[in-house]
């Protein structure tokens, strides 16, 4: 039995292009209709078995859906979902896949019509590739989703957003649109913030090759800055905490640099390095 | 025809290890005699097929050795050079493959006796993991060895050494030990104090998962301190250097995220991503 009968995406990106292939793939809907500014993304998106059918009037779309995804970069989100909000049938619901929660979460539930459930999420899967060219079913594989139900949410369309990504990521996580913002800052906007810093401080051109270390460290600043600017301001005062902290941390370093205080070095290096083994880490 | 006929490596880490095995392997050496302070490293050096016979005395190694390779931690390379100096036969060759270059070789040129040649390398291979038991034939595969002479430089001990590291490394790039020292606090002691850094300055453990950037970035925060301590010291004023050009970056990422500042953060990450792109990277 699909989840869904009818499910509109709205944006044929990375994210919005591989849920589709999922969604169909795996029967959870009926059918999938997309939406784009460009018929040429929607007929690629048809060709990729991303959507059923497509079209770049987001108004007829979401018409008859019973489940709409709001997969557009993160400034976006809002405007289009109070556009599109005037444009839905009673009892249907409204998500996104933002990668902050706390404005666009509390911006939709002021906003939004009494007869439309809107339910925050984020699943945490992605590519420094931008694009529905880079759109798989494998996007979502051993990944999780973080939803971010408030009082307002409904029950129902809670349930049924959980069912949705424990589908389609494996692994659900609850949390607060603030405790997500919070955590993310430091798990993702600081460390893409920190790639793009170390690639632009660096200048490696007359090395033959490239430490696999720093490559691995600057992958993500081959990310899309015209995404990543928006998802940085939106989560501003999350991420200028995030920051500071680690600012403080390369203080310290520097005066022990400074110093030639081995102990201090050693002691935070190691402090540092069990935190990381804390972790879980599918790659060893 | 073996390079060598026989060469002692002098401590039998992840780098000693990996590097007899692959001599043996490849018959680069008629012999390899192995160097460890503990008799049950040298036995299980034995097993793994990276020396041919071992001892706890690197004077009795070196006595017949062609080749003497200082495989030891940073610190420690300084003096057991000096201190194997005196029991190495007239025409044969010293190199180590330590972490920075201008400080060891500096001080080895102004101090080891004439007869004996010394060539500083740095084979540009590594793993967040340390000791023998990760040794592996695979480490320097696809890698290259940064070879560092300097006027002083005995023109056959230097093809020798090139030829060594061509073969086991695949390729070989020549600069001076303060350019090697310059890039290597951007291309790798700069990631892995930043790696520390970010490691310490985050608490993920609410999270059921971390994302792949976060993991990817902080890979190196596992290595090991007792040995980063040291390259982080013996290179010290150039990671300051590099460290105070990451420090800039990062006050103007703070104020541009304080001022809100969009055409600011992108115009930053975009000149970031084109550097990264520009880099050779065989990881896509």
């Amino acid at each position: 039995m699909p989840l869904f009968k009818r499910v509109a995406i709205v944006g044929l990106g990375l994210i919005g292009g591989s849920l589709g292939i999922v969604l169909r793939r795996r029967k959870l809907a009926s059918r999938v209709i997309g939406v784009s500014r460009s018929a040429s993304t929607i007929n690629q998106a048809i060709r990729l078995g991303a959507i059923d059918q497509g079209t770049t009037e987001g108004s007829r779309a979401v018409t008859d859906a019973d489940l709409v995804v709001i997969c557009t970069p993160v400034s976006t989100i809002v405007p289009t979902a109070k556009h599109l909000a005037r444009y839905t049938k009673p009892g249907s619901i409204l998500t996104d896949v933002g990668s902050t929660k706390a404005s666009i979460v509390s911006e939709l539930q002021r906003n939004l019509p009494a007869d439309l459930a809107f339910v925050g999420a984020h699943p945490i899967a992605g590519s420094e590739k931008r694009g529905l060219a880079a759109a798989t079913h494998k996007l979502f594989d051993h990944s999780f989703c973080i939803i971010t139900p408030t009082s307002k949410t409904n029950d129902r369309s809670l349930a049924l957003i959980e069912s949705l990504w424990q589908a389609v990521a494996g692994r659900i996580s609850q949390m607060s649109p603030k405790e997500h913002d919070r955590l993310m800052a430091q798990a993702s906007h600081l460390p893409h913030l920190l790639a793009y810093a170390l690639a632009r401080a660096t200048d490696l051109r007359s090395l033959p090759e490239v430490p696999r270390s720093f490559l691995d460290m600057t992958r993500i600043a081959k990310s899309d800055p015209d995404l990543w600017d928006d998802i940085f301001l939106s989560n501003r005062s999350q991420l200028l905490e995030a920051l500071k902290r680690l600012e403080r941390q390369l203080v310290f370093l520097r005066r022990s640099l400074k110093a030639s205080h081995a102990t201090s070095l050693r002691n935070f290096c190691q402090q540092a390095k069990q935190k990381r083994e804390a972790l879980a880490d599918p790659t060893g």
